[in-house]
């Protein structure tokens, strides 16, 4: 297999590692192998054919930052000869700069993988369109569920079926605050341990109005059933000061409602054997209910960013492997 | 897509499913689809460019057999131009059937789906060896764990990691009787329920024995160590007249003991919240632990000879998709 090489927008926790998962594998694998050619965080970047990866890791690790070059823009990197674009950025808030950066990928020859949902949840049909018209591909398994095998399962796991419904706990901060309030402790109290401990973003309140659930209702939705829906399209709702009970999630819903797609993310009280009650704490995972391949439940023990990084190393060989 | 044409060697349960869902397949799909070209049961045939699916499945289901032409074997088959070969006959007891099939499915150009485990339990070297020589491949979703997404998993969507350890409930059978007798009930009582509902097979003692979860450890520790081990590699124990505890399950291990590839079926205690103690009783499952992408949890909950059939055109689809 030829190698395959990729230009890694933002290093944070996942983009991290992303590098750390490439330099185990190359370490691994005999031939093919995936070569970095371009990494950019928020102010630094570095790029060329022949990096090394372990410094660069080291370099973000001690010093904070890639490189002593300034970072102005994806142009310092896209100049590379590369294979695959991986966008490991902190989400937009109407997904216009993701959608311009995956434009200018398709349009210099490279396929994309992110995991920043933002551009697909905003502007699902305009990223879409430019794949296609540049005969390109992305793919997006860590924008849901983090590390759990998802959009990969619905793509090569059940290829006869049809999907009628999914239902699953895709976010794991508004899930973690419900399970902690329904032990009887306060939305803020809990809120605040959550960012305390990283689990929760400094920012946290798209997660508890539910609308990181939302986005990744858009995602599913739109895979899943073909539409082109966006974040209006989306039925709604996040956690209130309430007494919550011990069976209640947060679950992400999508099927087919007498022919028309719906997508709803909401509270409810799981029964005893619901499969999606037996997901841990740190887990995530889900259920799709398809007519030729059975009732599939798919979940992971414990999600964090190395498992989504996990989950976007694996987008990056599907597209090596297949696409070639 | 092009169409992919198949031999489909084997109309019991089945095999008679894998028609019907490419029959519902065909008609949805608007471009592609999978044309068959030769269909055998154990005593007719029928074989040709321009079969009628749903003619040969009424055929079948009321007359008992498929045409008025006698099969004298594969060779009644083989001359028709076909993409993949797929098995959906009854295990032999020595796999040589099995692999001498698959032997002239790849020589005459063919890529092989199997639902039947005995080749690849008993000849895996063979057989591989000679999908190899033909640059040929050979996919077998269906002989483990039913139509639980297995093999498709592992190649498609953990492809980032090693995997260190599988844990599975795999075969049905042997998982029922034990259930059933930790509720008091003897074993034979069981065993005949079984063999009425149409659970066990008429001749349960492979399955009781433990022999029908070696097998299946057989295929699954060379599909993920890449060894070449046979039966009498596997560690195995079956069912006894004993009394056995609610939590009781038969599960198949497959791990790295510090290098050394094992495999081992056993009746174990499981633990409260361990993910296999939740899969129904109609159900099967496994758990994978990775290095790079998390411990994934993967089970069905209604596992039978049409999800099985399910996982066999997943694999017919596979092979049309990505090897063209």
């Amino acid at each position: 297999m030829k190698e395959t090489r990729i230009i890694l927008i933002g290093t944070g926790n996942v983009g991290l590692n992303v590098l750390k998962i490439i330099q185990i594998n190359n370490h691994r694998s005999s031939n093919g192998g995936i070569r970095v050619v371009g990494v950019s965080d928020s102010r630094s970047y570095v790029a060329g054919q022949d990096l090394d990866i372990l410094h660069i890791i080291e370099s973000k690790e001690k010093a904070g930052r890639l490189s002593n070059k300034d970072f102005s823009g994806p142009e310092d990197l896209l100049g590379e000869h590369a294979d695959v674009l991986v966008d490991c950025t902190p989400a937009s808030r109407d997904g216009i700069r993701e959608s311009d950066l995956y434009r200018m990928a398709f349009e210099s020859g490279m396929n994309v993988v992110t995991a920043n949902k933002s551009g697909l949840a905003n502007r699902w049909h305009d990223i879409m369109e430019s794949a296609r018209s540049n005969s390109k591909a992305i793919r997006y398994e860590a924008t849901v569920a983090g590390g759990v095998p998802l959009f990969s399962v619905l793509d090569y796991s059940v290829l006869p079926s049809k999907i009628s419904r999914f239902r699953g706990i895709v976010s794991s901060t508004i899930n973690y605050v419900i399970r902690n309030m329904a032990a009887g402790r306060t939305l803020r109290d809990v809120v605040e341990e959550a960012i305390n401990k990283g689990i929760a973003e400094r920012n946290p309140q798209d997660d508890l109005m539910g609308l990181d659930a939302a986005r990744k209702s858009v995602i599913l939705v739109n895979h899943i059933f073909g539409t082109e829906y966006m974040l209006r399209d989306i039925k709604y709702t996040g956690v209130e000061e309430k007494a919550y009970g011990i069976n209640d999630r947060l679950i992400t819903e999508v099927y087919s409602d007498d022919g028309r797609p719906v997508a709803v993310s909401r509270i409810v009280s799981l029964p005893e054997n619901d499969f999606l009650k037996g997901i841990g704490m740190d887990g995530l995972g889900y259920q799709i209910t398809t007519d030729n391949n059975g009732t599939v439940n798919v979940g992971d023990v414990y999600d964090g960013p190395y498992e989504t990084a996990g989950a976007v190393v694996n987008d990056i060989m599907l597209l090596s492997k297949f696409l070639k």
